[in-house]
């Protein structure tokens, strides 16, 4: 019944953009449909593979798009997103993380039986419980050794690549299938200088991965990785050979406060949170937008085409004051660039998708986000 | 389809706690029950009425479980959630919260005349448009008048209250309920003594608005506010006649960090977030659940039952460090206990409902968050 009211919602195509209730998750599909050309001409021109990541969106409809322009399929950081865009129809799919729960592994193999499936690795455990769970299944996959070129996160050490790898080829369901190699500390270091010698280091470790694993008799196939804020430093590296950056096609307030490298293709802001005055001080305005409309992790929104600052107010709210721009008044559209697009899109069932601008545009479709709280 | 997926990963009830696949968000039903049971049983002996804030769990069984052990109704922030707690058969719900917009004011026009609905109002033309919305529908509803007692955010200043007052008692169908007197920014004041000098504040400008609505000739029936914060301040002033405290039911690890007042009731404990280890490094360990799984507006999550540090690790990981304990092992289940739990409820689909504590627990009950991600 719940499900009910939030379809009531979801606004109908052609319903003009003043028309849509607040707060809602708007896609400006122009900008959106340039980033993503952006993109994939970037790619084509370097012979690079692209896999966009599909945490950011988690829509078919934006992976779909994203493949058509010349992505070879998208990443997912977890089995129930991989699951959800299977449904949504996504064909080649790569779970750049690593799974080690035996139930959760029986479904990576079932997958894998009915879509091109990857999936990261960085433990002989984890190896090992996967191969039982393919061959139990009957199933084949792709297998990508993850090593720590630098995020301190997952990932084994580089010079463990080449024992992780002959573990790996030693299971015959199981498909060497390279290097997973991403620097995700580096994306939000403001300078391009600050980030390329971070790269420049993961580069180092990603080419001592590739030796273990050449030493120990293997080819490695493929280095995989990069980010939004990164990818023109591994794209120059000869190291990667496939990028995996996500966050472009929306563009949020965080990544654009990084200063861009030269020579880089710039991208536009793509999403936003439409918000409306409700309530007006004499030195503050209030949205009714707080961080469960849009994710504060990274930081607060940015207001979109007016010079306001935005205070967080809450679960429910966000306090603008006077900065260049007068304050709004009570009922005015107010629109907000998320900090961070990801979780910013994860608290929201659907996107409403706007073609002709955010002033005068009209709804031309409303998109699930088909794998939003796929957390498993 | 993607429905279907998330579906899919609910555990049946009778699951044993080992059996929840990760991450998950679960309720110790056990420590819930002494939750609810008293702060019912703290506002009972104190005369006062309570309507926990159900923007806390968004749950219509939550929900009838406070009605049931004394509560008059709930609290909602959000129009939509109001609709999907009465879809889930809630009867007695007030918007504590100002609708400024035509097509949902409409809509709270109507929901008033399908169960009992109070709102909150805090300008003028706010009051004309939920008259004309109401006297459209033929309903009638509760109007508060918000004032500012210290949040800074929405709500008049309290010599105002007595003209908001008059303007809606001059509509039919709107009935002058009384203040909505609330100061968020009050909650997390460390010290009890900060939280008693801010709601000391908050009285004596909660009283000067109550003064202004006499003066205008017009009763004022009942102040409402508090939070799990401040609540026994508001008590002891003989203020507020009703409570609004809501995350009580669950104590996070903010609210956890406050240094309590004497005399007042102690809360458990009673939401996690289910996690496990999916990578191990020499001196970290790597969970399954970063800020998609659990909100970090208010901080980190604390490791439940360890001496573990927890750093951000992203959308999806959680970064644990050894302290008091040693590193867990690859596979073992973490437990979080949310910084802020309200965000936290709305990244999840349901709740994983367990009897006899989290060690040995068993699921007794899966319930939906019938009220999450309704933002409008």
């Amino acid at each position: 019944m719940s499900n009910d009211v939030r379809a009531a919602w979801r606004p109908r195509p052609g319903t003009p953009i003043d028309g849509v209730a607040t707060p809602a998750l708007v896609v400006d599909l122009d900008a959106m449909e340039r980033n993503i050309a952006r993109m994939a001409d970037y790619a084509r021109e370097r012979g690079l593979r692209l896999r966009p990541h599909a945490k950011t969106h988690k829509s078919g409809e934006v992976a779909r798009r994203q493949m058509a322009a010349g992505a070879v399929g998208v990443c997912v950081q977890k089995l129930s997103e991989a699951e959800a865009l299977a449904a949504a129809g996504i064909e080649d799919l790569y779970i750049s993380n690593e799974v080690v729960d035996r139930v959760k592994l029986a479904r990576v193999a079932a997958l894998a039986g009915r879509v091109r499936l990857a999936i990261a690795v960085d433990s002989m455990p984890g190896i090992e419980r996967l191969a039982a769970a393919v061959a139990a299944a009957g199933s084949e996959i792709d297998v990508y050794v993850e090593v720590d070129v630098g995020q301190g996160r997952c990932g084994a050490a580089p010079p463990a690549a080449g024992a992780l790898a002959q573990q790996v080829v030693a299971h015959p369901g199981l498909r060497f299938a390279g290097l997973q190699a991403y620097h995700g500390k580096a994306q939000h270091l403001r300078s391009p200088t600050e980030r390329e010698a971070a790269i420049r280091h993961a580069a180092d470790l990603a080419r001592a991965a590739q030796a273990s694993i050449t030493s120990a008799g293997i080819a490695c196939p493929l280095v995989t990785g990069a980010g939004t804020g990164s990818f023109p430093f591994e794209a120059a590296s000869g190291v990667w050979g496939e990028l995996q950056a996500g966050s472009y096609v929306f563009m949020d307030r965080d990544y654009a406060d990084n200063d861009p490298p030269a020579h880089a293709p710039r991208f536009e802001h793509a999403l936003f949170v439409k918000s409306q005055v409700m309530s007006r001080g004499v030195a503050h305005a209030v949205v009714d937008a707080g961080h469960k409309a849009h994710a504060v992790d990274s930081g607060m929104p940015r207001v979109h085409g007016r010079d306001l600052g935005f205070a967080n107010g809450g679960d429910e709210h966000g306090v603008l004051t006077a900065r260049g721009d007068a304050l709004p008044e009570l009922g005015e559209t107010i629109w907000l660039i998320p900090g961070h697009c990801d979780p910013t899109v994860n608290l929201h069932d659907h996107y409403v998708v706007v073609r002709g601008g955010l002033e005068r545009g009209v709804v031309e479709a409303v998109w699930p986000v088909d794998a939003r709280g796929c957390l498993v």
